[in-house]
C-alpha cells in the first residue's frame, strides 16, 4: 500500500523511487535525481523539471497554490544554475470549484511568472467529478537554459566545502500547520514561499565556483543533506546553534514536537562552496531580502562518509537521519 | 462554478481558456493553443507540451493510464512535427493505493517510453489523504526537437486542402463507456490508445508539405475541426459517408445516443495537405498499422469561413458545431 509517508520527501519517498520507479525507468539522466534534469539538446544545456502541487489550504499568508506552483518549478531550475524561461501549466479541478477562486489563482500564477520573467507557454485543464480531487491540483513543468560554463551539482562537492543556509527554517510548514488546526497565527509569521532565482542570479554573477545547491522543500534540511551524502565518499557536519530559526517557529516546534530540521520550506536553499568563498557568499546573500539570515552552518568532512552529524546546542553530537514518516502532509 | 463540461475539450473548455486563463497568461506562444508550444532556444526549435491524466478505469482493453500518459504527450509533440525525446513524470496518488497496481502502471510507462525511444528524465511523486484524489492521476510534460525546415501548423492551411483522417472514430470512448457501465465489451473492441509518432515519422520522411495535424482526443473530430476554423478565413466541408467507424462503435452510438463526431480517440489524427499529395498520404497511411483505415474525409473551402459543414449520408448538409456539454468525463 502507498502511504502518506511515501509522499513525505523523506525515507519512504526515496524507497518508492528506488524500489518501484527506478528499476523500470532508470537512465543516466533520471538517475541523478537532481532538482532538474540536465539535457544536452543541439549542444545547449537545457534544465527540465516538474512538480505537482496539492497544498492545503489553497491560500495562506505568504502565498497560494498558484504562486507555489510557479516558484517551486523556478526554484528547481535555479538550483542547477539555469535561467528559468518557460513553464507548462496543468490544472486538475473538482466539479463545482469556484470560478472566482480559480481567477485568483490564475492571477497569482500570472504575476509570479511575470515577476520572474518566465512565460507559461503550454497547458492543460481537466475537471473530475465531485470528491475525486480535493478542489484543485496544479502541475507545472519548467525549462531553463544553463550557461555552457556552468557546472553545479553534487559531483562538485569537495572535502571541507562550507555548507551555507540562505535563511531560517520552517516558516512554510508551521504557517500551514497553524492554519489547518485553526490556531492563532503569530503576527509576522508567514510562509517563506518565494522564487529563489533572483538570489541565485545575484550569487552566480559574482561567485564562479558554487559547487552545489538545493532548495529545502519536503523532508527539510535534514533530508536534503542526507541526499547529498547518500552513496558519497564524504559526510557532513553541521552546528545546531548556527541554524537560524524564528522564535515563533521554534515555539510551535517545542509545543507540537516538530523538529525544524525536517520542516518544509518554499524559499530557502542550502549551498556548498569552497572555504575561501564562503564568507563572500554569506555577505552577498545577507544583502539580499531572500538571504538576510544566511549563515555557514557546517562543512563537508571525510571522517564519517554517508552520515550527517550535528553538534547540538548543548554540546553533544547526534546523527541527523532522513525524515522517517510524514510530519505534515500536503505542504506543497 | 467549474463544471464537468469545462473539462470536455469542447465549447466550455474553450470558454474557460479564453475567459479565465488567457486574459492573465496570454503571450504569443501560448496564444497559438497548438498541441505543443514551439520554442526557439539557442536557434533550435523545441516543442514543449503537458497533459494530466485522470482516466477511469485505470486499466482498459488497449491501454492503461500509464501508457496513455506517455502516448498522449508523444502525440502532442508529433503533431507539430517534433521528434519526441524527453518526458517528465509526476504521480499524485491516494493514500492506500496499491503498490502492485503502481508497479504495473510504471511498467507500462517504461515499456511505452522505450518503444518510442523517449526517456523519462525528471519526476515528482505526491501522496494525498484517502478520498482527496481518485486512486492516481499522472502528469507528463514532453520535449521534442523540430527540424529547422519543418513548419507544420494551422497557418499553413490553404483553400482546397484535403482533410485526411487516419482511422475510425470512437473506440477509446466507447470502450471506457462500456467498461464503466459494466456492459459486455464486443469481441475485438478496444481503445485505440497508441503513439502516433511512428506513423507521423513515416509520413514526414516521405511527404514534405503536410500543412497541419492534430490528434483527435477530447471533444472529438467535430471539436478539433472547429478549432481549425475558429477565427479563420476558411471553412471546412466533410462527408459523413467517408468517415470510418467500426460497426460495434456505431451500434453503441445508436443505442446510447452518442455522436461519433464528438467521441474521444487516443490514437487518431486529422491532417491537412494540398490536393496533389492527398492520395499519396492516404496510401502511405494505409500501409501502416496505425492508418489502415485512413481516408480523405473532406476539404477546406472558402464558401463558409469559420464553419464546419457535413454532407450527411442521406444527402443533406448540416453544420458541425464544437462539442457542447460533456458526453463522457475522464476519458483521458
Amino acid at each position: 500500500m502507498i502511504t502518506l509517508d511515501h509522499g513525505s520527501g523523506g525515507k519512504l519517498s526515496r524507497e518508492l523511487i528506488e524500489k518501484i520507479l527506478m528499476p523500470e525507468l532508470s537512465n543516466p539522466i533520471l538517475s541523478q535525481l537532481g532538482d532538474s534534469a540536465i539535457l544536452d539538446i543541439a549542444s545547449t544545456k537545457i534544465a527540465f523539471t516538474t512538480d505537482s502541487h496539492t497544498v492545503s489550504p489553497l491560500f495562506f499568508p505568504g502565498g497560494d497554490i498558484g504562486k507555489l506552483s510557479v516558484t517551486g518549478t523556478i526554484n528547481d531550475l535555479a538550483m542547477v544554475g539555469a535561467t528559468p524561461l518557460y513553464l507548462s501549466l496543468s490544472l486538475i479541478m473538482e466539479e463545482g470549484f469556484s470560478e472566482e477562486l480559480l481567477k485568483e489563482i490564475v492571477k497569482s500564477i500570472s504575476s509570479t511568472a511575470k515577476e520572474n520573467d518566465v512565460r507559461i507557454v503550454t497547458g492543460d485543464t481537466k475537471v473530475v467529478e465531485k470528491e475525486k480531487v480535493d478542489k484543485i491540483f496544479i502541475n507545472t513543468a519548467g525549462i531553463g537554459i544553463i550557461p555552457q560554463s556552468t557546472d553545479i551539482g553534487p559531483h562538485k562537492i569537495r572535502h571541507k566545502d562550507r555548507i551555507i543556509l540562505s535563511g531560517s527554517l520552517g516558516e512554510h510548514s508551521i504557517t500551514l500547520m497553524v492554519l489547518r488546526n485553526e490556531m492563532e497565527l503569530p503576527k509576522g509569521l508567514k510562509s517563506d514561499c518565494a522564487s529563489l532565482y533572483p538570489l541565485v542570479r545575484t550569487l552566480t554573477s559574482k561567485i564562479k565556483d558554487i559547487h552545489a545547491m538545493r532548495d529545502i522543500t519536503r523532508g527539510g534540511l535534514g533530508t536534503v543533506l542526507n541526499e547529498f551524502v547518500a552513496d558519497a565518499s564524504f559526510g557532513i557536519e553541521i552546528e545546531e546553534s548556527k541554524i537560524p530559526i524564528q522564535p515563533d517557529v521554534k515555539a510551535y516546534c517545542d509545543i507540537l514536537g516538530f523538529d525544524p530540521l525536517y520542516l518544509a520550506n518554499e524559499g530557502k536553499l542550502v549551498l556548498f562552496a569552497a572555504p575561501d568563498v564562503a564568507d563572500e557568499i554569506v555577505s552577498i546573500m545577507r544583502k539580499h531580502p531572500l538571504g538576510k539570515d544566511a549563515a555557514v552552518i557546517g562543512e563537508v568532512t571525510e571522517s564519517h562518509p554517508g552520515i550527517v552529524a550535528m553538534k547540538t546546542s548543548i554540546g553533544g553530537k547526534r546523527i541527523v537521519d532522513s525524515l522517517v514518516g510524514e510530519q505534515l502532509p500536503r505542504i506543497c
